[in-house]
């Protein structure tokens, strides 16, 4: 689906909504104005990159815009070249896998209000059976991606470490494999299991 | 290409190893075993749950399991139906979103050493430069299903509850919007930054 999206997008220029709704149909499961923002935020991101170079992402939530994310870049949440941080911030960013130098994008709420159903939907000031959704998604088309903001940043280094598990031992209780830094038994044994009993 | 896929795989019966692979390096950026037997996972839990129901998914890891769910079934992990937990366990669990009855599928250590590039390969018994990716995937093709274990499962209560942000308010410091519940401040601001400076 990827290579494809990216083909047809750099075709037909200007008219990217009608794809990103596509896309996000078939990938999120409905239109999702988080994720139809997130689309205008990941390609302009985008544009701001270097070419060719490889790029790591962060999502600062993991409301919708992980989605936008995983349909147009190569990272994904199960490669690791996508984190998902739980700060509750509409905010995603590109950086250089190695510099860390990259471009974060923000839905800005300074501008954001100049389209109002927008606005109502990203600080929740109307309950959810009181937006209109198509409202939302044609200010969105309207507004493509005028309501961003962009700023360099670097990455902190910390981040630029690839993720690793370490050694793996066998949990003596549920003779699982897990990652022995966890402990002398796995984290599920542990008490954080996710199931019941 | 999702729906696209599923329906390939219901045409071809006993081949999908191909699909798998295909579908593997279009989402994932290259034919990872973990996500090869995700697959493998996650087709054999569909098939025990029962039809027509609406269900979510669980991931014990964060390595490679979460874009084998992405890739073959609706739950995303922006659209909310795909919790990824940090537990290191090989393992994935699909289960009905109102009930949290369903099945978990686990690459299991006692089965696993019949297939001895597989074993090195989850066990980390060889460091990856003498690891052979292509004996991994073939012996990951003649296994199928016969590497792995299933027991039903019921998600803890607290995994049902949809989740939510609740109120919105903006950021006296960075003026973006952020949950209440996180404090005064957002949690960038906070300390919680994933960028520089």
């Amino acid at each position: 689906m990827k290579p494809n999206l990216e083909a047809q997008m750099e075709a037909v220029g200007e008219s990217r909504y009608d794809e990103f709704v596509e896309a996000t149909v078939r990938f999120h499961g409905y239109p999702a104005p988080g994720v139809l923002l997130g689309c205008y935020m990941v390609t302009a991101a985008q544009r701001q990159l270097p070419q060719g170079i490889l790029y790591d992402a962060v999502c600062e939530t993991a409301w919708c815009l992980p989605d936008a994310v995983q349909m147009l870049t190569p990272c994904t949440a199960g490669n690791g070249w996508l984190r998902i941080l739980p700060l509750g911030r509409f905010a995603l960013s590109l950086y250089d896998k190695y510099s860390g130098e990259g471009i974060r994008v923000f839905l800005d709420a300074g501008k954001v209000n100049q389209w109002p159903d927008v606005a109502d939907w990203h600080l929740k000031r109307k309950p959810k059976p009181q937006q209109n959704p198509q409202r939302i998604r044609d200010q969105i088309r309207a507004a493509g991606e005028r309501m961003f903001t962009m700023a360099p940043i670097k990455i902190r280094s910390d981040f630029l470490v690839k993720r690793s598990k370490g050694p793996i031992r066998i949990c003596p209780l549920c003779q699982e494999a897990y990652p022995q830094r966890h402990g002398e038994i796995c984290r599920c044994c542990q008490g954080d299991s996710p199931y019941e009993g």
